[in-house]
């Protein structure tokens, strides 16, 4: 059991040296902070990367009223359309998820073209998450180092411990839930 | 009146013409059908553009039921980020619709991480909207031409007919609805 134990603690010393290499040597990371864990900054240029798809969230719970819209670097968006898995190392993918509101100005417009129909659009940022794929250094996690920002400062480490569980059940799709929007 | 009738006809056909030399002089336009009245076709490469902004429509009918994005070519790109008014000639939006399905997968996951939480994901693509700005050829209409597609075919001459009525109301846009989303 000790024995597990240190080779644990070996593992986790080797991934954060090696998550410690990622940040010296990564390009195109901006210079904020770095979520713990995984040592993940925010990605420079990310808004400028291509759509993979959008997606919905509800509840009863304010929290939970999101549009989300998915983005992906070169390496990820060629993946995603051509159904490559797992996805090749450098892979970077960021989440972007708003809060929705509706929009009165569309309202006007659609009541008379489209009678009955609402529309919602985007209110602001709630938070950002990146997934970046390294498979070496990442290994202990299916091969994604995660981050989660808002407002540009990373989430805590307890918050990043519940990234990987919760993409865990997404294994035969390489722990990626998003599918390519046609 | 009969003076006006023939000025309006004048400028009806100096309109075709344009539009006929746009079609011919167009690059990046892909060879499928032109849409009616304002000869746009699907342009190559769209849906490698940036994304502006999502959106969700909903109602009680299923065909309101709609996860959408727009996105943009780089003149239409930069001027959605820096807030030009009007838009600059050449610049080109795509809006993408499609049907919005509950993701079982996701909400198995959300049951989870986050109880009465629930996901909506993109389905099949309802149609997608072009908007084309050029000020000389489509003076008539604000400056901007229009197209609508489903499965890449243009919708008939009186579907064209409601797009610049539709979009008239956010004159003080530009006749766009869209905004850029942080």
């Amino acid at each position: 059991m000790r024995q597990v134990a240190l080779v644990a603690v070996a593992a986790a010393v080797a991934t954060v040296a090696g998550v410690a290499a990622y940040i010296g040597s990564a390009s195109g990371q901006s210079n904020g902070d770095a979520a713990p864990i995984y040592g993940i900054k925010i990605p420079d240029g990310y808004r400028d990367w291509r759509l993979i798809s959008v997606k919905r969230l509800t509840g009863a719970q304010d929290k939970f009223k999101q549009l989300r819209a998915e983005l992906a670097n070169d390496i990820a968006f060629k993946a995603f359309k051509a159904g490559t898995l797992p996805f090749p190392d450098g892979a970077i993918i960021v989440a972007l998820h708003w809060t929705r509101v509706p929009s009165e100005y569309n309202n006007q417009v659609l009541a008379g073209a489209f009678p009955g129909a609402q529309s919602f659009v985007v209110g602001s940022r709630v938070n950002m998450q990146i997934m970046v794929k390294d498979s070496k250094k990442y290994a202990a996690t299916g091969g994604w180092g995660f981050g989660d920002f808002k407002d540009g400062k990373p989430g805590d480490e307890a918050l990043h411990k519940t990234c990987f569980p919760c993409h865990e059940p997404a294994k035969d799709r390489d722990f990626v839930f998003t599918h390519y929007a046609q």
